[in-house]
């Protein structure tokens, strides 16, 4: 257990809903900038933060451009967005977040890619059995990545493990996960080709013909990206709208606890949980053909 | 709309759990004896009886054998049935229930399979879009029927679609399926062949090389079950066990609204719902080859 917990405001599946963390001593935190990038849990654990639990369609995720970056879920023409089931996949099919302390800089140029980043904290699916909720933080064993290319930027797909899954032990690089989980690998790449084609968007492409690279290159990529962000905290690339406040760094840009909760009680209080639109229950077929 | 409504008792996912179905003037109706087979909407349009809803897990059936036929979560030593996610699919993959006023006669032999019935009312997978409430009386169309063999004997599979789904009226027989829905009928055969498996069970047989009958056939199949039912309920096939009571048919197995009600308040109070097992989120994977 991570110890962390959630503060929840305004009524969930509304526009006002934002999800804030706090560490176990009831201290808000940035879900972007205090969480730390690596897990104190062992070598190769990495921190996660659930945005979306697997199995449902509300695309939530950490707001960057607002003070402690709540969870928050995106907005389209001013209505929240739903990902489409595409047949045979219901929502998402893992456990889907971001490791804290990572970002994609869209100012630099992936060598691998060659495109540039996507300006948002890395992504990561995690494979394990159980649903983890919205905000929770969770210990994951990082097994290799996928380089999607989404309209023409790079945005890598962490694929990984909570350490505490019984089939953890036998998952520690990319190539067992189809060895332990025949089809999962093939379906990703499907469902994240696909997932935007019912919303009359091209397929997604990926690099590295479609294959996922190893472990060793994820943490290499993560690493890259937990550079980008060390240089974004320290002014060294344009933040561009990223708010930078935290109350764990000790820099410039932290606040203290009262400073933090002022920036929550900003908002709504917690309301009642609204109706999810009808058509989210809708299965899509689309072809790549 | 049906005009039916449900009361339920027992905590929800407990062993006492039962959900017992009235009509729209409060009376209690047995959900297999009292509601009719065909729908007043139309010609082929037939009642269903919602079990289980779509990418839930808890196996739930009308229960033959307790009074006024609640419906009632499968038991296997002496613990609650809940279906295994065979990857990529989540739960059942359709609003899964039942046709009243139909019987599986495990006495007969069928023509077409030459297995004896399940005793059971006929099955319906129903695909529309809308995920139906447990209990609820849906008005479907029946498109066509597959031919399951489970354990030796004739379990048939209607397939249709809520007859106010948007895609209903492109839907009007089994060839349609496909053309609509692309991929799904295949899974669904894949789907019954596989749920059994996780748990140690060879894989189910299908007749007619695994494809399903038409609607016309489909009609036949039901129109039979219907004959089976009639001739349960006027004592003419031995009813072994399971309890013809009922609150409108005016027939000797018919009781009045207070002894009906005097059934339903033999359970305890509705509950409070208790949690599913941790492992009813797992995906388990099996191959047919």
């Amino acid at each position: 257990m991570s110890g962390y917990t959630t503060e929840e405001r305004g009524a969930p599946n509304s526009l006002e809903y934002r999800l804030y963390i706090k560490d176990s001593s009831g201290k808000p935190v940035s879900a972007m900038h205090d969480i730390p990038m690596k897990s104190a849990a062992g070598d190769g654990v990495y921190n996660m933060v659930v945005e979306v639990p697997r199995w449902s369609n509300a695309k939530i995720e950490i707001d960057l451009k607002s003070g402690l970056n709540p969870l928050k879920q995106d907005v389209k023409k001013g209505k929240l967005r739903y990902v489409a089931n595409v047949f045979p996949h219901h929502g998402y099919i893992w456990n889907y977040g971001a490791i804290p302390q990572t970002w994609e800089d869209p100012n630099h140029v992936d060598g691998n890619t060659g495109c540039k980043g996507d300006a948002d904290p890395i992504d990561v699916c995690e494979i394990g059995q159980k649903i983890h909720a919205r905000g929770s933080v969770v210990q994951v064993k990082v097994l290799g990545v996928f380089a999607m290319i989404d309209e023409g930027e790079t945005d890598w797909k962490v694929m990984a493990i909570d350490v505490n899954d019984p089939l953890a032990e036998n998952l520690n690089d990319i190539h067992d996960v189809e060895k332990v989980m025949p089809g999962f690998l093939a379906a990703t790449v499907e469902w994240f080709k696909c997932y935007k084609m019912p919303d009359g968007k091209p397929a997604n492409k990926f690099a590295f013909e479609d294959k996922p690279k190893d472990r060793e290159f994820a943490e290499n990529i993560i690493s890259g990206c937990h550079d980008s962000w060390a240089k974004l905290m320290a002014g060294e690339t344009p933040a561009d709208g990223i708010v930078l406040s935290n109350t764990g760094l000790g820099n410039g840009s932290s606040i203290d606890q009262a400073a933090a909760q002022a920036i929550i009680d900003q908002n709504p209080a917690l309301g009642e949980t609204q109706p999810l639109p009808d058509d989210v229950n809708k299965w899509h077929y689309v072809s790549l053909k």
